[in-house]
């Protein structure tokens, strides 16, 4: 039985709290949070469990092995790096921290304390993209040309961090996952139309050293909703839309071919293959669910998470670099080629 | 009674040749092309028209008023100019010329001439595009935030073009009637999956004066067609999906406002608005045919197109910049402001 | 402050406790089921909450004012009646009873004794049919010439009633709340593909007086989920999605027109207009949480229920002669018009 | 070679016209109009065809071996049993006559005569058709439960048929081709919502005798356009959406299952299956031009027509029943079982 203990009980806090209740194997053993009356709520939701204003106490106490933190972005530095000081295991939600710098002393701090350090990128552990992992690390799609983001929806404005850190972000995990690789360079452009604010608008694109080409375009300012993505390879191409309530994954047997035909390559070197279209069924469960059991059995048996820390700092290095160039208006920021993707 | 010759007569010269055929008040009075083949066809269609393999024929025949060109792009300067220097108007296939030092001395030469010189940015002249303007200058919109494209589908690799001059360009001529705006800077990137092919896959951004962003998404190598455009503006927000049969255009009454509210700044300081949405009638008149009629009546009364060759000239130059910027992997390209949009 | 009790704790009753415990002005007094477990889960869920087994227990507890009834339809007389004779006020799920007879005697027990009789038409109480009045009453659809729906899914098949009872009766109810006319006759045909099941799938037809003609078709055995209502009025013509996230509700100013031309008499009567379409912005509160502050407020100040006992009987009428109806294959069944719709 | 000559260059005349005069193996010989300025339309795009106001010309004409009708469905017997005792064969547009008595003298003169009757049900010739009738064939699908089809949309009101013989007569060609059974039964209803004009909306239910059910929803006074086929079989489902410009076709792994679990059966005695998702790639080409090959093809080799008289027949009779049907409210109305399907 592995004891958690929550900090932030804010947005995503409940969903953690009711995630690690209903979990086998695990205990909700205390939640921290500053706001007195979201303590009030916890004690009536769950009543045998710890609530606390001062994280110290989760901290401190000895029967907790893990602490997962679910406050701004700001913070995640300073309560993770005291987690892992006081031998907890840590899970800590995404973006993982402000700075790559950050992350990477996290990192280091884990390693260091043999702690498990798992970063919540939750479209890692949705049926979808496991289906598409599946599919291009088989090789059925072939050599990857491109992958095609849109993450736009009249979304909540963020006051601590850019859409970059809020939505780009689900792309930089996911591209991490499913091809292998890690970017040379990033172009990104972007502007916040409202003084004051974060960024609420970027397109981001991003160059792999297999010529894979990658972009994002993500906004808090679209009159509709869409979450789509478009993978496109030598042998197949798919196309995931989070917001179909079945058939999410779409598998089409269609591409280009070259010719050696003299008289074709004369009037255009590329042709056209069409087929059948698949779409697999996905597993169901819920990610949280997944990624909580994946986290309990890292915990218990020593293992690394899918998403360890080395690619929640990877992540972080895209955000710093897609923001640098955004500020620079598409200025390409070259990227350090010392890391492994997944 | 306006008459007409058509140099090139392949993928899009049948289509003039019939818009020509049909519009009253013009006469379809020759077609050049050097493949006889094509002109046998011609001949069957339209037996009382001259054929001919060498558009001298049609330049030397003073019967003939004006000239529409239909051929590759890195043609278009060469014949362009020759029909204006025999004192023809001029109809020229998008994009107008293959750089913008060819597109500058058409501007100069049909000035000089006092000829009409007419670009065929087709979409100029939709239904759909006449509808977003009224309602962008009517000021229905408010401020315009952002303009973002997508044109995707599994396309026809052109030989000679890139996939910007190709598609992007539908962009540029658009934003450039829309907002009536030039762009300060240009950020692009894409790429050539296919050796000894031009570009078949592009991301640009241009930043305008204003603050306006625009944004186009343009590829060969999608498993799906998309023709979409979403355009933000502080008081509404546009969708122009092209491939939906009826309803292409809606206007969202749905946008982000400030508060005052000193509580509410804490949290956030934007908040939401959503309301009815409306798709108005659109005017379902072929562009081609509107077009027609419009450069017909710009040659009976001396008149200057909506698409003349100064919008031609701009389109080239960005699609120039944005092939410039393509080339540095998202190196911003500046752009001189010594125009005004149309 | 209204004391409330349920009878059944199954597949909707837990709903119907978390909408009675969040409703101010109304407080959850007891649950009756005749399963302990789930009574276990009501007392964690509800601590200060009566939970028993016998429904007499909560009928004759004089704290409380009325009893909900979410139990399978063959016992909604048995409860309702004993609820209604103990002096309480009733809710009862849809439909209302097994048969109009039943049902006739609910509705004159509750007005014999003044009590609230509020049939749970949930549909009644969403933003979507409210609007749909709203422009119907109003005159904006003019003339209703036919109302057409289709509710069909890979659905649950039910023990204890058909998929007109389960499905075809929300048709039922929004046609008697949104036209206010009674059908004259009914033509049902359908099957149950499985022996010893009820009938999976059906379509019935209904006519009414003044010449509108009413469509649903409803099945369990479909491979996706489908729920759309079309409605086509002399003047307006509506679409409503009940599956779109926005965007329920789309106006069509479209429709057919005769002509007085005698010309275009001889080759066709009816012309077609087509116009703008318009999607109104619809009220998203929960129906039902509207349906239990309208019960909650019925039952404190003495009013009718918009979804009252006499809208419950004619929906059961309608019921019962649509499976008439269909066990003689389409056979027309005409229906007494003794009563008003709403 | 095949001359065929056409009856009729009205609304469908000219397709036909266009597709024999491109077909290999068949030449376009004549064509009868009463209307002058349509031969002179003919005349101009035609050069070599014989035209006359008289359709005798062309049965005279020993040169022509096959004559097209497509003139209004009131003329169809006439004109085809001229043709027909003039010796030739014979193509006749759907429905194939007004009555079934007539369709039957047509059968059983074409049958005498050893002429090739071929109905122009062009539905069949399509891919999308051919592809289910494969998957249906071939026992994918298994029991065949259901058979669900809309045609809706703003229509052209026709004069002299009613929506049933416009639009559901799809149905029943595509029905006989699939399932090759012959309904025993049916029930339909439906109105004309304008006086002095044919049905414009009706809903038709046919029962078979393997226990499947079909049913057609079509109308002229729809906001939108649908053209949707719902297929459910105990292995698998279709969606035949013909307004798909891609994947028209999809094949869904999904059903229904009994269980012998005893406790399973307490509750429920169906159970539920889902899996993949398949989009075959259908053969693009023509349904019309097929048609005509098929039709030169059995001309030449004294073939019979896959959409022979016999089918025609079929048709018209359930044409003649539906609207009997429509008539009486829903009446039942029983049918011959002396006929095989297709």
């Amino acid at each position: 039985m592995i004891r958690i203990g929550i900090i932030g009980y804010g947005y995503w806090g409940p969903n953690l709290a009711r995630n690690f209740a209903e979990l086998p194997g695990v205990t909700l053993a205390g939640i921290a949070d500053t706001d007195p009356a979201k303590l009030e709520i916890v004690r009536r939701r769950y009543p045998g469990v710890l609530t606390t204003s001062d994280f110290h106490d989760l901290l401190s106490d000895t029967s907790i092995d893990a602490i997962a933190i679910s406050t701004p972005v700001s913070t995640h530095f300073e309560f993770g790096m005291a987690a892992l000081k006081a031998g907890k295991h840590l899970w800590v939600e995404k973006p993982m921290t402000e700075t790559s710098l950050q992350a990477k002393k996290l990192v280091e701090e884990a390693e260091r304390r043999k702690r498990v350090l798992f970063v919540d990128h939750t479209f890692i552990y949705t049926g979808a993209v496991r289906k598409m992992r599946e599919i291009i690390r088989g090789g059925d799609l072939g050599r990857v040309y491109y992958y095609d983001s849109t993450r736009v929806n009249l979304g909540l404005f963020q006051r601590d961090v850019s859409v970059i850190a809020d939505l780009a972000v689900h792309d930089f995990s996911i591209l991490d996952y499913l091809i292998g690789e890690y970017p040379t360079a990033v172009s990104a452009s972007g502007t916040n139309h409202f003084p004051g604010t974060p960024a609420n608008l970027a397109y981001i694109t991003l160059f792999y050293p297999s010529g894979t080409i990658a972009h994002a375009n993500v906004s808090w300012l679209a009159p509709v909703k869409v979450r789509q993505i478009l993978i496109g390879g030598s042998k197949k191409m798919i196309i995931y839309d989070d917001l179909e309530p079945s058939e999410k994954i779409k598998v089409y047997d269609k591409g280009v071919s070259f010719t050696d035909d003299p008289k074709q390559i004369l009037e255009m070197r590329v042709g056209y293959r069409t087929g059948d279209m698949w779409a697999p069924k996905l597993i169901e469960i819920e990610a949280l669910r997944v990624g909580g059991e994946h986290f309990a059995d890292c915990v218990q048996h020593s293992k690394t998470p899918e998403t360890d820390g080395k690619l929640g700092l990877r992540v972080v290095e895209l955000i710093e670099a897609s923001t640098s160039s955004m500020r620079g208006k598409g200025e390409t920021v070259y990227i350090q080629q010392h890391r492994k993707a997944s």
